[in-house]
């Protein structure tokens, strides 16, 4: 008994939540022991304003979410749930799918609507052409009525419909860092979006915990290799949120690689400048002053978008662990192109980071609440 | 102009300070661009009583301190300061010295003690014996006459009498974590104090930022080793402590590795288990149930110590970029030995995490303010 | 059908195979698509003596052995085939069996020792005593009849009955370095051998090519764990191996770990020292020169067993990709222990090369044919 | 005494030398402790036909070599000489320089050409153009008249050149991948070549061994960066030869990585595809096939290029330790471009391997003797 209530200690003041539990934010999450799923834990047990109410996981039911990691001994006490969505939006205030392509798409009602705001970190909601949606996932879409609602969760650039919606499609990691690292000089229209290639590096973690060979750490130490070359799912993604801010139909190259890491994704990016209007009245290709008050113009007020120095490049270590996106860029005179390169902890600002990003503007908190967190180096 | 705002409102925000500055501890480092010293800027960015005054750093003077560790852009906007300890005892309540050995002892005064707390994070007041610690040190003390005064800083063991200091000598990662594995079986005579062996594991960061050869990614990578076998300088420190514990000398073998990995440490520990007198009068070797009773009497009310369920291993990267220290244990009937385990980060636990422990202990503040970090994993 | 000669050529050359084949030996592999069965082909295929006739891999039956191992694309143009070993037994010279716990047991009889040597790489064969072997791996032993005859493959132990052999068991790679290492000072009675503690480190390959869960890269990379402590299978034949060298039962401990690298083991081993008549007829500890005459005795001549020089300790990656076993040795006067260290490739040494070792040994060739590996640094 | 001998057995054997030195080929490396230095030991090993007689090392001299390179205890019994080229000329048929840029345009003369084979592993003489090379390298070129004669290694394109040679302009260990992956599409104008874009990943032994703060464990780990972003001295070595390919100037933009890895070089590369006459007289972008047909053109007969199956894409691993390239490619319809792969390891193909592969050629050797490695997986 003593031990309960040493226990009941420790987990209490690990999260310092509100005594008055009342007014706390009710989270429920579904696909809890993934490994963005477990990020979403992590981060909630830092949140002052949430707490988490629903551990679903279909593999571990009942088992305590501590057996499943360890790292959440004495931190979380709660056995896993089951996967039954219904019924747990009559319980919480919002629920994140962490969970398979097609899974939300498949169980998804008005009712559970009604009942809570869904954040879905999977792919079901974020393109808006159901067609593209099957084509690249391969999947039959079941319940395409709710798509045109979803809004598509990058806060820093669909931030005040995210404010407004039920449903929150929170983007891949790929695509988060590929779209944030390009978007100023595309909407700015400062480089030729279709001569956008994207060739983008991640670490391990982004594959997910199953356990599959291509995984296992004796395949991906020492090792590096590109994959999905051209297929990749998350290139109409990519392309469809450039496509808004350019205001013309985009295509582009994305190349994803496997890195010998556990987090932390670098996309770089290639793109021809494109001659603006100078001063002057004639047309000439943007200088580096130029480009980077592109950047500025959108994030210098971003807390998560740290626009490097000049001459510095991004680096995964220095996001790790934290919601930052770090963004670098480089002008090629000889070449004509620009050379930009982003970098964000894929588990983070490339999933449970962004999706709890969604919520506090869900709910009108600070939108870092629970997100100040420093980058772990080393 | 406009960026100074921002950059502004991006480090307030990332700390959440109070507005009333006058009610802040203030803390000067020196020492701030080491790995020990970049990990207490990470925790005290997070600490909401405490804010950094002062980042000592003889190599990188003036320089901008985010230029040393790029994850601090724009967290933190101060440069460099050098590593003057009297300048900086003066206009702190703290000082955190993450120096080289000999740098303190060399330079204390009782006028700096007089203004401003210590916090030692070298092995320069760990020792009571000045010719133990010359010996292992091969260097000569220059203040022994602080030694005395000096408590070792192990917050588990020591909390009364670190309430009191005024110099804390902030214990070694290898003995903080060799050190609190074994202390209660020692303390209560379970095991031959003797007999006890420790394997020790240890991350990379553990040998510094210095630019060494050994040091290099190609040579620790896909690597490992012993070094400093019976020579390390930790094992005085480790004995002196158990000897307190055991009533008697205690000297052990203590062995060090080298494992490619950035953060943890792990000690497997081997020991002769001792006939107690049992209940019904006869002598026989402990059952687990009263190992367990032993470890739990002394860290059942420990927030950062965490003994894990039967059968349950600690693996280091539960604890990473924690301050937890988590044990496991197993009896073996065969040989009357019992094999501890246990693991902490070396950077949190094993210094910065251990250091910030400290110092809430000698301002009455909440043991864990500033430390409630949940483990990250992967 | 260009290409097929090219491919003839890129594989003849490859393997610098005599033209007259008759006169090598055939060798057939089962269980060839694991890590120890792939390294067997990768050391054979540069093997003047010896060719390869059969990949048996029951999961990857009719693939193209090079689909499986992409580092084989042109060198290897053979599909795998399946685990008969009746069939195979008539085909070949020699038999590997890289297979779990059991298997051979199961289907080995009279007729294949009869046709062929056979070459266990499982544990099948190696504990004289069938209890234990039932006990440790909880399995029954379904061949019994065959242990008697089948001899412990660590060359420089039983060089000579293995040349005798038909049955050869191979050792298990943590036993390999773990009874190199001490059997010497076993041997020659320098340390008390129930004392002896080893605790080893391993890295991941050591798990095999299955696709399970604690082996992902994100859950191996920056962790390090023990795992079955006290209980793991090797124990026994350690066990076994250094009581005959004894002359007396052994009882020990031993620790594996998990390191986070694909290769390598290290064993750190404790003992305490064994007083010794001296010259002047006194009994003392036996000190440095009189420790390494005794490692000097039986390794001298070996070609494979390095001792370091006073003061150097092993690294695993000095031995990666190699059949060496390099030992180092600290003495301890302050607790009149010894730290002895070993390393090897635990997939040479410890699996495969060791194989080829007893491969040569059973067909009079020079031992280390084909083994002639010079170790990969970085 | 008997311990000479003993080493001297070892050594021999390990190097399975011919009886009669004499007509061995006598080699001298000077930068034998660096990286490429000791690689080009380790494959010269295990070379039939050559011997080392000189390991030149400006910061050991004196000392043993396998007191630098623990792998090589017993292996090599040489201790370090200095970098007096002079004197080695005279002693030597053959000397590979693996120094540092601007060393051997420092010292080269004709007296030492006129003694032995000069394989350069620097930049000095890649660059026809000096000032291209002054302008890149930022330093002054000291014997220009030399760069004339400078053969450019890359044995797949100047083999009847190199086979003339005295001097060997070794390829830089990016330009070898990045150069060879794209060829055959310049050289048959299957691609823009202005529209190649370069984007590689380096493990860290292309670092050197210096011991310098970003190449510390701790820094790579876990980490991933582009450096030297669109200024790496690779740029225009690889333009360079290119430009040959195309009978046209070409410039393109290359960005190097670095990977926590030790050895591997991936190179993406993308390309826009060229419409090319078609059987029926129109024009239209090539297909697979016609893609595949130029690759097999110029490597169908190369021993160490292996183009890989359709929908194969390279990974690093796969070439470890060996001097094989890996070729993938993958077409994209969509934006008309095309994806090439190659892969090697950087110490092997990108440096060591390649220079004995010059060196054979030079001496009439087989193309792949001592160069017949194995990939090591895992």
């Amino acid at each position: 008994m003593e031990e309960d209530v040493l226990i009941l200690r420790k987990c209490q003041s690990a999260f310092e939540k509100e005594s008055e539990e009342v007014s706390m934010i009710k989270a429920g999450i579904i696909g809890a022991t993934g490994y963005a799923g477990a990020e979403l834990v992590r981060i909630l047990l830092g949140h002052r304003e949430a707490e988490i109410k629903w551990y679903g996981s279909r593999s571990y039911i009942d088992e305590k979410y501590a057996k499943v990691y360890g790292n959440m001994f004495q931190l979380v006490e709660d056995a896993c749930l089951d996967d039954n969505i219904e019924a747990l939006a009559k319980q919480v205030d919002v629920i994140f799918t962490a969970t398979p392509q097609g899974f939300l798409a498949g169980v998804l009602t008005e009712e559970i609507l009604s009942s809570a705001k869904v954040i879905d970190l999977s792919a079901d909601y974020r393109i808006k052409d159901v067609r593209t949606y099957e084509k690249w996932y391969q999947i039959e879409h079941k319940s395409p009525q709710f798509i045109e609602e979803a809004v598509y969760g990058l806060c820093e650039v669909n931030r005040e419909k995210v404010k407004q919606a039920r449903l929150v499609a929170n983007p891949g990691c790929y695509t988060t860092c590929s779209i944030l690292t390009a978007y100023p000089l595309v909407k700015e229209r400062l480089i030729e979006p279709n001569t956008l290639i994207v060739d983008a590096k991640s670490g391990t973690s982004g594959a997910g915990r199953g356990a599959k060979l291509p995984n296992l750490f004796c395949e991906v130490n020492e090792n590096m290799k590109a994959y999905g070359v051209t297929t990749h799912r998350h290139t109409p993604e990519i392309e469809e949120q450039l496509s808004y801010a350019a205001g013309e139909t985009v295509t582009i190259n994305f190349t994803p690689h496997l890195v010998p890491m556990n987090r932390g994704i670098l996309a770089t990016e290639y793109a021809s400048l494109k001659k603006i209007r100078q001063e002057d009245g004639s047309y000439a290709y943007p200088n580096y002053e130029q480009v980077k008050a592109a950047y500025d113009k959108y994030y210098e007020e971003e807390y998560f978008v740290r626009v490097l120095d000049k001459g510095v490049y991004p680096e995964t270590k220095w996001v790790e662990g934290s919601n930052f996106v770090d963004i670098g860029f480089q002008m090629d005179a000889r070449t004509g192109r620009i050379v930009m390169m982003g970098a964000i902890d894929n588990l983070v600002k490339g999933a449970a980071g962004q999706a709890v990003q969604n919520m506090n503007l869900l709910f009108g908190l600070p939108e870092n609440e629970g997100l100040q967190l420093v980058p772990m180096f080393p």
